[in-house]
């Protein structure tokens, strides 16, 4: 019998793939009698040992009958030939999948392949010693760590010491009941709006505003409402009267813009929130980078209703491959979270959690991030520094002393203007950013998102070298 | 003036809070001068520098107006009385918060606190030399990681890694372009639902099925339909004649019976689903563990059609907490996936992901599986001894050579009678789980999930011979 053996893996699975495609196609039919182990063995120029093994797999599963020695018999299996439809209508996915086609883009934009220098918003700054040391807590979490415990809320140790933190550094009390431990804040959001927000259910959004929100909203079927921002954060006079579910805030540094929510502020949007039953989702994405006094206290510190959901990350002061960031749960919606979370994933790994635990209480975390916050600042400043420079009075900065990012408002650019810098940028190994796509609605002005985490002060001032440069080439343009 | 420290943290934070609280409730009205550093510094009996900090902070914040030497006045912040509402609509979570909370119970039951023999399922064997090679590996994987990596699909690596052993040890060929990497089979599951199954979709499951698989599709709204199962698993000819959206089967052993699907009924539900366009969701929870022959081929290998979603766990074999599983998604699905698993929490942790490459890579990993194969076969015979010693006829097993749970079922037992002999087992600090919440109907028998992979060898035994002494009593009762 002719049988072609496709030469990947053991000898045996070759036999048994070649011999299941034979009877599946029909070419062997029903009721066959298999040549005798021997006999197929010599044919094929392989073992007997391996044919038996084969034929001692088909037998198990239910291709061929028949006891070794009395003989196989290929299985009456009843094979139908294939239906034709055509697959538009399978196809189409949930209403979930269609909104996630509509807002993800996953051709990687050729153009910013290979820069010398990305000025790209979103990852962490690496610190080079933080390899080893993460990697020495890790083993050694990994020698006391109970391998199969799975708490949907995290690991209790990690909860307690985000506690500790959270009371320290950012002003929130809370109990480790509260805190909920997730893989990121793009989790938190997640679950957020799997909690309380319905397909159509308006979500407010500032405007501009975190993109990634916007996309996993979207996804979800918020009907959002963007609400502008200025130099004190978000103008709560233009809340929409019709009441929202939700309402996704950056008070402690509103992304991208920088503005820092006042405090005034932050007390009508409580009231707001309270008057019209709706949730905050403060998301306090970099709350610890801020190069003046201490951080101002988060909006969930002043929440007496038990409205605001606080969602902190581990992964942006960590490494973005964490995949750790903590909420702190009104109490009213605790166990739906917690509900969420452990239909959603069960639990977050818990080696990483008990090594970041141990971090924390060892001082290694806050030794990190005093390190972080100091070579952020002095990356930032070069940034600054580079663009007084450089894009003079042809850039405008909004300026906070805090984060990761700045933006650079650009004078006398309309979008097509704008395209074009970025464009030409490229050629010059320069990653540009727009802040078009951060806006719900056409911005009346362009601008750029200048992340300076992933780049080195000396990186950074040739960067902004290069940013005048093309400033230049377009004005002659 | 009179101001409360609450003694948490350090002193100006103290003194931070307490101004607030004043400021906040009105007993320091606006406008009214703070007094002046050093006067409140020796009316407290604290350093000037802790005042002056705290001043800073609340400036910062816009608690209070001026500048240091010309007076503190407190800032007019208008404060609002709050307004009462009954919590109850607002409370009101979305309709998945609302279906979580009909699936979800949180009270672990107190019967099966501290017992000594916990005969649950679901959590894997722990190999004691597990927790330091893991261990070697994460330190030896943060080494050479890059930290900030965020592939949504997965760590390629581990991709092609998984693949190679599809092909080698369940005969499914897959690229790793076709693998997703996800934090659990949880999230398999639930990705899957997002992707395919829109609120009141039908969803076929087997009857009985794995619970949290059910919990998890009531969540997202899905329609259930149950469809019988007997020793050859999925009753195929009794699948609706109305189209599924879904169908969530456990082909290579089926949960928690232990059936395997015959060849016949693979082919016969992979026709169905090209015939009525539906989608196969393939758990291959444990196609690992079968202490015969080689593993069944899985039901993906046999899909021309690209209609199955096939999920693997890494977390059964590896432990529980590692939370990782993998997926191979049909091409026409692929992108839905990946934008789903983006958007929901961006990418699994990194370390992990390049440490199991590395496990699996260097053979450690097929090493880690024979010796659990070996055990967890040791741990069935003891469980099978001991039910037919001393649980003799009045249990049947349905009996597979795989897995790592049994099913005993118990002749002459309604469901009370059921739970009375479990909650006279839990006296005996023998922990029995019923059959009853596995399925979607009320079963026609009842019977017991013994999970036996928790227990050693004489712990087995031992829980066996308590098992038959709780059957004795309850003839006598």
């Amino acid at each position: 019998m002719y049988l072609q053996l496709d030469g990947r893996g053991p000898l045996y699975d070759q036999l048994t793939r070649a011999l299941k495609a034979s009877i599946l196609d029909g070419r062997i039919a029903a009721g066959t009698q298999l040549p005798p182990t021997r006999e197929l063995a010599q044919e094929l120029e392989i073992s007997r040992t391996t044919v038996l093994t084969a034929y001692e797999q088909l037998r198990a599963e239910g291709f061929i009958d028949g006891r070794v020695g009395s003989g196989s018999f290929v299985s009456q299996l009843q094979t139908r030939p294939p239906v034709h439809h055509d697959r538009t209508d399978i196809d189409a996915p949930s209403r979930y999948a269609q909104r996630v086609r509509e807002v993800c883009n996953w051709d990687i934009p050729r153009l910013h392949r290979g820069l010398r220098y990305n000025l790209e918003y979103g990852y962490p700054m690496i610190n080079p010693t933080l390899n080893n040391a993460w990697g020495r807590e890790l083993a050694r979490a990994a020698a006391y760590t109970r391998l199969n415990s799975l708490e949907a809320a995290g690991l209790s140790v990690l909860r307690k010491q985000t506690c500790d933190y959270l009371a320290r550094r950012r002003g929130v009390q809370a109990q480790p009941d509260d805190v909920l431990i997730v893989s990121g804040t793009q989790q938190a959001i997640n679950l957020t709006a799997r909690v309380l927000v319905n397909e159509g259910d308006p979500v407010v959004l500032e405007e501009p505003h975190y993109f990634l929100a916007h996309q996993a909203l979207v996804a979800h079927g918020a009907r959002l409402v963007a609400v502008r921002t200025d130099e004190h954060g978000l103008v709560c006079d233009e809340l929409p009267a019709q009441a929202p579910r939700l309402i996704y805030v950056t008070p402690s540094h509103h992304f991208p813009s920088g503005a820092v929510l006042s405090m005034q502020r932050r007390l009508d949007l409580l009231h707001y929130a309270e008057q019209h039953q709706c949730w905050i989702l403060e998301d306090d994405y970099d709350g610890e980078f801020r190069y003046d006094a201490h951080p101002l206290a988060a909006l969930r510190s002043l929440d007496e209703q038990d409205r605001v959901i606080y969602v902190g990350t581990f992964s942006k002061v960590m490494f973005g491959g964490l995949r750790l960031a903590y909420m702190v749960m009104p109490a009213a919606l605790r166990s739906d979270f917690l509900g969420a979370k452990y239909l959603g994933d069960m639990a977050c790994p818990v080696i990483e959690q008990a090594a970041l635990a141990r971090f924390m209480e060892d001082g290694g975390f806050e030794r990190h991030l005093r390190m972080a916050r100091k070579e952020l600042k002095a990356r930032r400043e070069a940034v600054i520094a580079g663009l007084k420079e450089h894009a003079r009075d042809r850039v405008e900065i909004t300026d906070t002393p805090a984060g990761m990012h700045l933006v650079a408002w650009l004078h006398g650019y309309d979008a097509p203007r704008c395209q074009a810098l970025i464009a030409h940028a490229a050629e010059y190994g320069l990653g540009l950013h727009p802040m078009a796509p951060l806006y719900l609605h056409t911005p009346e002005r362009q601008g750029l998102l200048l992340g300076y985490c992933g780049l080195s002060v000396n990186e950074l001032r040739e960067a902004m070298r290069l940013f005048g440069q093309c400033l230049d080439h377009m004005e002659l343009a």
